[in-house]
């Protein structure tokens, strides 16, 4: 059996640009995990990068990838399926069979995008259907685009989107609105928002592009709202299968509470990225990054005074 | 005169990377500062940025200063002298004689590496001489180097070093390193790092890169040491002269206390970047980027909220 001192699960940018970093320290370490999935590769353009223009997301992880493998890092194409703890190590089962040793654990796992789960959902995606107003929203300027959500961040997009959009539909499936009172009148009060409470989107239409969202309900005598664009703002939910049996402690919306070191309340266990509570729970690619360097710098240091 | 928004303070990577979020978010705002100067600038080599192979730190300025005009920025290439509350606003005075208003106010002034203040230093920089062992220690596998330090961060560094260089010079300018112990036990046990206490390194010599260094004092019979590399890491100087007169509450060492979303305890002040004490205080071009990015985000919601 392998014995690494460090496995990292997950191969997003914060794994990735951990990697890139205990590389250069010289940590011996595994990262397990697919380039081709995740929410970044699921993003159709990023566009606030800071070193790049608009770039698609699966662009933009090959270029992560590219380095920590130019690094020498040693990459299993793979997925875990078990993590146990076993005396001051950890034993990683995988997809595939294998098994690996560990003196310390970076879970870079992320999360995922709540997905409205509709037929032509998939089919518009990056053709109408986004799941990151900060990313897409401008490519919706003057146009009528539907935000799905109830939460606060969902009135802060629709009032984003509604700076740049002719018109925003917000759809609730609740009588109610979730937000933050001041959220609420905000929307409330904006001439180019129509609040649809109490309804949900049943169906996306369109031909090349999204042309029209199919209301379950009638609004106003009909089913049917014509737009361009539909943004779902209904939370992301973290990938947290894999480490039940660990017992880290989690936030109330079952993130990974870190420390400002990225490490958890399991010794020798780090996490980082969207998986985390950190970053002031701003899940950007750029946040994850800079929580995997962070929690990379920690677990250099800790297996340095471990020696 | 005019009035903004946001004004930003500083045009290195969290100023800049904040900088395209609020151009994203449609928030009116301006950056005062000079890309050519800063810690970033200065950095030879940066090898770890995420989704770069080695790229030098100047250039790597200029992607974000591209992306930044691109995304419409205004731009003062400008240094401002005099920050001052003004009620609910701040007044901001600069070099050239400029006066603006602002609601809010990003702080991404950062940091300065100390300096050895000798000759040689300017000259072999970038060719022997660095201030960043994560970015160019590799450069120096199996060479022989110096590092001047007595902190910590100057052990782990040495010892950092230690694993890749075929000796270190460890020189402090104390009789005693100031170093936690098991960091001391470590670099005296390390058999490739030779510790030179009590003297200073007073000049750099060498034809196209260093070649060696010349001790004040006597070592072993000898003013000078054959090396090829000289690290200094005798900490970092936070840039604070022009925000004195704003109160800013500062740790220890002097950075700004910032909070989750990186604002200050000043009203309507945020920090970003070297000069905060956020990151773990791990001050990276990539951690730089994400606090720009999370306080972005913030001044974002401040705004919407005060409409």
């Amino acid at each position: 059996m392998k014995k690494y001192n460090l496995i990292i699960i997950g191969a997003g940018p914060a794994g990735l640009t951990a990697s890139i970093y205990v590389s250069r320290f010289g940590i011996k370490h595994l990262v397990i995990g697919s380039f081709i999935e995740g929410r970044m590769a699921e993003a159709n353009e990023v566009g606030n990068f800071p070193t790049e223009g608009e770039i698609g997301g699966k662009e933009l992880i090959k270029k992560m990838e590219k380095n920590t493998k130019d690094f020498g890092a040693e990459i299993a194409l793979d997925e875990v399926t078990k993590i146990s703890k076993n005396k001051n190590n950890f034993l990683i089962k995988t997809m595939v069979g294998k098994e690996y040793f560990t003196k310390t654990l970076l879970l870079a796992i992320g999360a995922e995008r709540k997905k409205l789960d509709i037929p032509g959902e998939k089919e518009f995606l990056g053709k109408g259907v986004s799941y990151c107003a900060t990313c897409d929203g401008k490519l919706f300027t003057n146009k009528i685009v539907a935000l799905v959500g109830g939460s606060s961040a969902a009135a802060t997009t629709a009032d984003y989107l509604a700076d740049l959009a002719e018109k925003v539909y917000l759809i609730h499936s609740e009588g109610k609105l979730k937000a933050d009172k001041i959220w609420q009148e905000k929307v409330k009060k904006n001439p180019k928002i129509e609040i649809i409470l109490d309804n949900k989107i049943g169906e996306l239409k369109g031909k090349n592009f999204l042309k029209a969202a199919i209301l379950e309900k009638n609004h106003q005598e009909k089913k049917e709202l014509k737009l361009d664009g539909v943004f779902v703002e209904m939370g992301i939910v973290p990938n947290l299968e894999i480490i039940d049996e660990l017992g880290t402690e989690k936030d109330e919306n079952g993130f990974i509470r870190i420390k400002k070191d990225g490490s958890t309340n399991i010794r020798g266990v780090w996490a980082a990225g969207d998986i985390t509570d950190g970053s002031n729970n701003f899940r950007q690619i750029i946040t994850a990054c800079a929580e995997g360097a962070i929690a990379a710098q920690s677990i250099f240091s800790y297996l340095k005074q471990s020696q």
